[in-house]
């Protein structure tokens, strides 16, 4: 595995740049400015993409600083990512609080379903990963019960359930604040012989 | 419903900007450039946001042109969305065809399961409406049988199965251009009381 130095003032800068990107693509999804405006914002951020494209940093191993920097769903260095914000538990499982954006909108006024099952697929992982058992998933099943509203926290859970050799089960939920279950999921994992072992 | 006035040569610059700043975020998961750099151009990242902020558009209803624009994995004009471009199979289904991209990562150098699961959500969905059932979805569970890379054309197939009142069911699938197939997904979708009927 290789690392390459990166300091902690670039590691901030990177993740201040991707935050930022994310409110422009807010405002990009929401904008009433009119075409010629719209044109010359375009032109802008061509030039911008340009700067950037100058230096391509080479992608990162399993295990380098930068890589979960980069992951599609907690990736904090990464536009795309919502990123959710995973804590562990004291007792075991995960937890995440977050806010879903008009840009993740599927159903008007609502959170995609995709969206949801694509988070839920992370968090049961991380689950299952905190219990030392780090695996790819093999299936998922989502249940969706009620909307998930954007623009105000829901409370996403998850934990591991069991393990047989290098199968692992993990159950998570999106919720309100007060509890009501919105979206369900329940997960099978397998560790995969490359993968550096947890625990 | 309310149809607000929005010209073909909006719509148009929409989607631009939108694709341009897709391009920008993949610049930004990407980008090695020094922290100075990283911090002028979020300077500038910034100001065109707030360029773009000082007239929002209202929200769009269902049915109005602009609502699939928004939505969060074929909107044109949404920056979050891949976009995945779906077209109706002759004799019935949906196909689509889509190279994701570094931002849609979850193991080093593949698509994550959950970038998958949310791309099929929508295109199941896409399937049961191209049945006349439109609905939202109920379950969805998916098979993860290979990994799916990114950075290549992979192909990605729907079609409804049955329904029952209400309620109607889909399969498909992510593949491979020669058939190989990645990741399978089967759906429930349940069609609301006041969802506009489309059969």
């Amino acid at each position: 595995m290789s690392i390459e130095v990166t300091s902690d003032s670039t590691h901030a800068a990177l993740r201040a740049l991707a935050e930022q990107t994310r409110e422009l693509m807010d405002a990009v999804a929401a904008t009433d400015a009119d075409d010629a405006e719209l044109i010359a914002v375009t032109e802008e951020v061509r030039a911008l993409t340009e700067r950037l494209a100058r230096a391509r940093r080479a992608k990162a191993e399993v295990g380098h600083p930068r890589w979960l920097m980069g992951n599609a769903v907690v990736g904090a260095a990464n536009p795309f990512a919502p990123p959710i914000e995973i804590e562990h538990v004291p007792g075991g499982g995960v937890r995440a609080e977050h806010v879903f954006r008009r840009l993740h909108e599927g159903p008007p006024g609502l959170v995609h379903g995709g969206v949801s099952a694509m988070v839920l697929d992370h968090l049961l992982g991380v689950a299952v990963g905190a219990a030392g058992r780090a695996g790819l998933t093999a299936s998922l099943t989502i249940a969706y019960r009620a909307p998930v509203p954007y623009g105000v926290p829901v409370v996403l859970t998850a934990e591991h359930t069991r393990s047989e050799g290098r199968k692992s089960w993990a159950d998570g939920r999106i919720a309100h604040q007060d509890g009501t279950v919105l979206v369900e999921a329940t997960g099978l994992f397998v560790t995969p012989t490359w993968f550096p072992r947890t625990g």
